[in-house]
């Protein structure tokens, strides 16, 4: 059970944006009591959608963030001047319905690229998603944001100080482009702590860019790509720097773990470590050409423990460094250093480590200090499936 | 029928590379009669395999080339030293066979990285290669370099130059580090064309950029990559350069072509044109993003005109353009201009022309001259199948 942090609460709806035939909920609420200490992330694709613009303007010159709304089943991505339109209507719609000030809301959209949204769908379930409020949890929250997640994700993590108990809460979607035409990584963290604007954007970016800037389903950035921070202060403890950055790294980490875990199709998860490089920038480089090698992630997906792919992806990532001098480790085992393979039965060796969700790549490159990690997920048949099927 | 450049045969043998259960050839041999004008590109790889290592010292230290031995099923990929000593024993055994100078062999191979030769299988397959020496056609020597190719691949042009014939014939395998474990792309140029090395070479090189360089089955760059151009001058006929690049390019155009068709489980071949960007690189950038992403490939295998992933590949490029001027036709129709799609039914619109093996999309930035071209395969089930699935 995840405790929701003081002063937020959670409203849901069935607005039926995928037809009236599809009977879920897809409209979703965040409520903050008081205005919110705010901080914000977001998709850095040319393209941005219409609620992304709104977002980022909202941010800028609201007096205070009180609310996070998200739709599933609409991006409202390319649409133009027609989709900042109807996202500002669908904002002024839902700040009415809970009495909130002008630009207090933050919109996120997932859904079909290049379709208009369907104002009368946003009319006509807005007293259901008001009577929702309070009566919905964080758990209502993720499911009526998923698309084709397999499972809703959110995670929890309490501290105390002092004796004083501070919560946060986070919940999230998809991860990467992740589902057909279903753009988006969305998601929100949310706690009760008592922090000031800079302190909490410091430890967000922090804890994002150690977080979910490590992941990766398909390479494929997002127009929609929004991940929203909320801090009520009504839990009245003030955490220490330090371990505010450490506790939402948890809350991060543990959540865009399962966005890996539940990518399109995914079977695993590779934890790529690259260490010894000439920078870090060169290791980020060598950690995300191995994670987005679909030859690497259908080995993943078919137990091969296929370290040459591994190898000629490192070779290929456009980075200087002496490749006699490298060494890899799968699942702790030395496999290939100074230009050569380790002498082994590799499928003997590997058959039970293999059998595992999570396969740990070690790359040792013995250049300098730079050192990276990357969480990625495999290619497998379901993949293809879930993004080239779903029109037929 | 492809004509046979003068000066030039060939030879083909069972080697059981692959084991003795495997009737097939794997052994593949192309001589020139006289030492041959030669040029040649090889992976950009880090990890360079043997044979293309031995490749490039040869063709510095060679007297001339006379002959281009390929064996299928074994890489000799990230083998050490080992590994060096097996291609130059290969070698030596091939130039006494066949009574050639010392270096005179561009040799290349493809199969499992990581694995070690198997020199007795080199020793007991000598005498049917020498025996099959003038037996063996361009077609035979495609079959024999084959990995899983679902269809050899070799083409050819004849030109008139004042009333006499100039041939040139080419032949390759594989697309992309393709096949499982079977890295490689390789392929070879032949004519009888009377040339210079230096005009050989810019007009070798001159083609494989605008052919070679311009295709990607799943952006994966293997450890032996290599391409190889042979003129025997055997038909005393010097080509003006300008005609020289146009035959080479038309061959290698032709060539390339059938190597994205017969991609990993490809169904469709894609011509992105990326134009009125700042620069080549940005469009080159642009094109390779669309060309390489998952979300793009998939909608191509379900037949799904969908743009919105088109665009939002576009968008992440790392490239600077204005979105809002950004035109999108794909197969002869705008679909999206000035931030917005066009007002169809796409999926009736669409139905047509994605029955079509070959999709052409165009991009059109009008922030300047910059263009680029590239073809790319879709991403199916076969895909995976064949790259997860080899080993079980």
């Amino acid at each position: 059970m995840v405790k929701t942090p003081l002063g937020f609460s959670f409203a849901v709806a069935d607005a039926s944006f995928r037809g009236h035939k599809v009977q879920r909920t897809d409209l979703a609420l965040t409520l903050c009591d008081v205005p919110a200490t705010s901080a914000a992330v977001f998709t850095t694709n040319l393209f941005k959608a219409a609620p992304v613009l709104c977002a980022q303007e909202n941010l800028k010159n609201s007096d205070g963030i009180r609310a996070v709304l998200i739709n599933s089943g609409q991006a409202n991505a390319c649409t133009g001047d027609k989709g900042m339109s109807a996202c500002l209507e669908s904002q002024r719609l839902i700040e009415e319905l809970f009495s909130l000030p002008k630009d207090a809301i933050l919109p996120a959209s997932t859904g079909v690229i290049g379709a208009h949204m369907d104002m009368q769908k946003w009319k006509d379930s807005a007293s259901a998603l008001k009577n929702s409020l309070g009566n919905a949890s964080l758990e209502d929250f993720a499911r009526a944001i998923m698309t084709t997640d397999a499972f809703p994700k959110f995670v929890g993590e309490s501290i105390e100080i002092e004796g004083k108990e501070v919560r946060f809460a986070a919940v999230a979607k998809g991860a990467g482009m992740i589902c057909p035409n279903m753009a988006t990584m969305l998601s929100m963290v949310i706690t009760d702590a008592k922090v000031s604007k800079e302190e909490w954007q410091e430890a967000f970016h922090y804890a994002v860019d150690k977080s979910f800037n490590r992941i990766s389903v398909d390479g494929d950035t997002s127009t929609n790509d929004s991940l929203f921070g909320l801090a009520s202060g009504k839990s009245n403890v003030t955490v220490p720097m330090d371990m505010l950055k450490k506790t939402l790294l948890k809350v991060l980490t543990d959540l865009s773990y399962l966005l890996v875990k539940d990518g399109e199709g995914a079977t695993k998860v590779m934890h790529i470590d690259v260490s010894g490089a000439k920078s870090d920038a060169d290791a980020d480089a060598i950690a995300r050409t191995i994670g987005h090698s679909q030859l690497v992630k259908t080995a993943m997906f078919g137990k091969d423990p296929n370290w040459g792919r591994i190898v000629a992806a490192a070779g290929r990532a456009h980075v200087d460094f002496d490749p006699n001098k490298m060494q890899v480790i799968l699942c702790g085992i030395e496999i290939f250093a100074n230009g050569e393979p380790r002498d082994m039965d590799i499928d003997a060796v590997f058959l039970e480590p293999f059998k595992e969700t999570d396969i740990p790549i070690q790359i040792i490159l013995q250049e300098g200090t730079g050192k990276a990690h990357l969480k990625a997920s495999d290619l497998s048949h379901a993949y293809v499936s879930c993004n080239a099927d779903y029109r037929s």
